[in-house]
């Protein structure tokens, strides 16, 4: 459905890439499987793991290695088992690639990188904040002492691995001259993926996406590494940020399913994928390798496993996202899906309600699939009314939905 | 906070404009409490009401008065009940404006007027389909009859009342030159209001933008209204796309209390306000009336009285949308919270954790606080530092609260 990227294809990626990452336009997704109040198990990282695989996701990043000693083995474990190509995702013709998160140490650093080493595509994903804020009130360090070890970092980690991820903590709230200086420093240093977060969820999509248009524009060596957006949502912002930043050259976007994380949480990887998905080239001039009908199974399994609420409006994923109340609605979906539907719910692997009512059933099934639906009807005439018009539209569809039947029920009610 | 807004402020509004409305740059807050899946019950409804009124909400669309008895009775007595200026609204000047919506039908409107027409400031909200998908597929009729009946409705609409709101429903994928002929004719008509939703939620923030931006500047008579957004959510992108119509002339916001609506929901309220409370001027050129501190009592109402659940990520009021989870977060809070909190709590009335202990408290509250938050420590050694930091902290601040104890406990485990 999509076509190649006009702008990033006419891009020479030189020396720092591998092959992998010369495919351009990738939207690699980055499905953090850290979570705010949530531990998985081992064998539930993995289960995740595998089907982010199979999905067809490009990087997965497996955890913090140096958290803890159980992080440690669950990031190792998934290099293992999941980083070679799986059976599955045949389809993409390559691995999904391993990332672990590590500070700018070198502790941290090689303890990362002996938990990612197994996969045959692995990367480490390194972070120092740069924003005055940060340096002054947490890091307690100066502009000159954050180069220094964000540089020190980057080629350090570059003696162990060649794809290595580096992001500037806060860099939403960063000045742009330093942040520029910054990333020129640690693209010479090695690095592969600059990853700019708005870390506390503040920026507009005018604002993130102009801040990569004007450090791709500004940033010497720019066009030799894949620039990567992570946002937070802390104001609800967080899918229309990242969409900006793709708009603006960025071609790997850090997401999580459900859009869980910490806070408010991160940009949602299924709404990211729809957006781009409905909408044509011209918008966002990249293309994807998820497959869409894996993502309501992903999202059951994040939700089973984290204990994660999703709310019933959530996009995509909640329980109403394809379900329409009002009498007006129902009847346009009935009479024309699109009229209100921009996805068609199969699409994402909702489950269809199919019900056994159809062309032969009878007013008996009919009553008891009412009473089940709790659809209370006034009497043996309405029942006799909806039961024509029931038929009537079984007749046209292979098989009459719950959703179908609750749109009729409801449309002879008003 | 907020300055007005100089582009709007140097607009002349017309005859079709009372006073109040004269009043630019507000943003009106259109909190539809209708929902799906959930009955509220008139109480209830009396109650939402209540507090959107006191906590500063321009007009409140109560309800669909013809879509059932019951709906025309909540109406009636909101507008009766909560219409005239309130107790604990006098900061405000003016009582809550009370709209009623209505199809584009003589009956509905008079019906609509009927409910509304007790409040001092009331408004009939008249809806109309104007894609040629929901043309042809659902309204099955042409063009021109559409036109004829929107403004046939408007100018009945205004015999009754100089208050009309109209929306094209779908105008997001309504031919564009259609659009600017339909709505420059209900201006013509008696439209005080021009709402333009985006009804499936296809639109990106930059295209929805960009419509009022070009329909602004087409309509004929576009300065003698006010325009109005109003989102769906179906991609995540509602409050980006009701933030970037605001940038682009819009000055009513139509939102629900946490975002609920058909489907994926409709823009949340806490979003748009604190999107505007947390930025400068120059990024949203308005000034809003809505008192902050009750965001997280309303949601609070809205969640219990509906049923509706919120995310634990649901930004601005979900349970986690202040918890910092990771030691390096809550370290930089502890810090400084504005390492990573754009929003203080206290701010949109989320009632601090505060606790009992404090600089007398002892080794035994201590240890039992902390089971009570179910943090496990390795032996008395341990116990023993974590009083000593937390003795350090209650010299600091008046009160530890259970956010700060976890913060201290995991950084110490860290």
């Amino acid at each position: 459905m999509f076509r190649r990227d006009d702008r990033t294809t006419s891009n020479h990626h030189h020396h720092q890439h591998q092959d992998h990452d010369k495919q351009v336009s990738k939207s690699a997704i980055d499905s953090c499987e850290q979570s705010p109040g949530v531990t998985f198990t081992v064998p539930e990282k993995l289960q995740i793991a595998r089907e982010l695989s199979r999905m067809g996701v490009d990087v997965c990043e497996a955890g913090f290695p140096v958290s803890s000693e159980g992080d440690f083995d669950a990031v190792s474990r998934i290099a293992k088992e999941v980083g070679p190509l799986m059976e599955g995702r045949e389809a993409i013709g390559k691995p999904m690639r391993i990332a672990g998160l590590s500070r700018a140490v070198q502790s941290d650093i090689l303890r990362t990188y002996e938990a990612v080493k197994h996969a045959p595509l692995h990367r480490i994903h390194i972070f120092l904040a740069t924003s005055d804020i940060h340096l002054t009130h947490k890091l307690r360090i100066s502009r000159e002492e954050c180069v220094k070890r964000a540089c020190e970092a980057v080629r350090y980690a570059r003696t162990l691995c060649d794809n290595i991820e580096f992001s500037p903590e806060d860099a939403g709230r960063t000045d742009r001259a330093f942040l520029v200086h910054v990333l020129g420093e640690v693209i010479k240093a090695g690095a592969t993926t600059l990853n700019v977060p708005d870390t506390v969820g503040i920026c507009t999509p005018e604002e993130y996406g102009g801040m990569f248009r004007e450090l791709i524009e500004k940033t010497p060596g720019a066009d030799t590494v894949t620039w990567s957006a992570h946002c937070q949502n802390d104001l609800g912002l967080a899918t229309a940020n990242t969409l900006s930043a793709i708009q603006n050259g960025v071609r790997q976007a850090e997401v999580t399913i459900n859009g869980i994380g910490e806070r408010a949480g991160n940009t949602s990887l299924e709404e990211v994928i729809m957006a781009i998905h409905t909408h044509p080239n011209e918008t966002f001039p990249v293309y994807h390798q998820i497959n869409t009908k894996s993502i309501y199974k992903i999202s059951q399994l994040v939700l089973q496993t984290s204990g994660m609420a999703i709310q019933p409006h959530k996009a995509i994923v909640g329980a109403n996202a394809f379900a329409h109340e009002s009498g007006i609605h129902q009847d346009g979906v009935l009479k024309h899906p699109s009229t209100y539907e921009i996805i068609d719910p199969a699409e994402v692997g909702v489950p269809s309600n199919a019900i056994v009512l159809g062309k032969s059933s009878g007013r008996n099934a009919l009553r008891a699939k009412l009473a089940e639906l709790g659809i209370q009807l006034s009497g043996d005439d309405a029942l006799q009314r909806l039961f024509a018009r029931f038929k009537a539209l079984a007749d046209k569809k292979t098989k009459v939905t719950d959703h179908d039947l609750v749109a009729l029920a409801e449309d002879q009610l008003v």
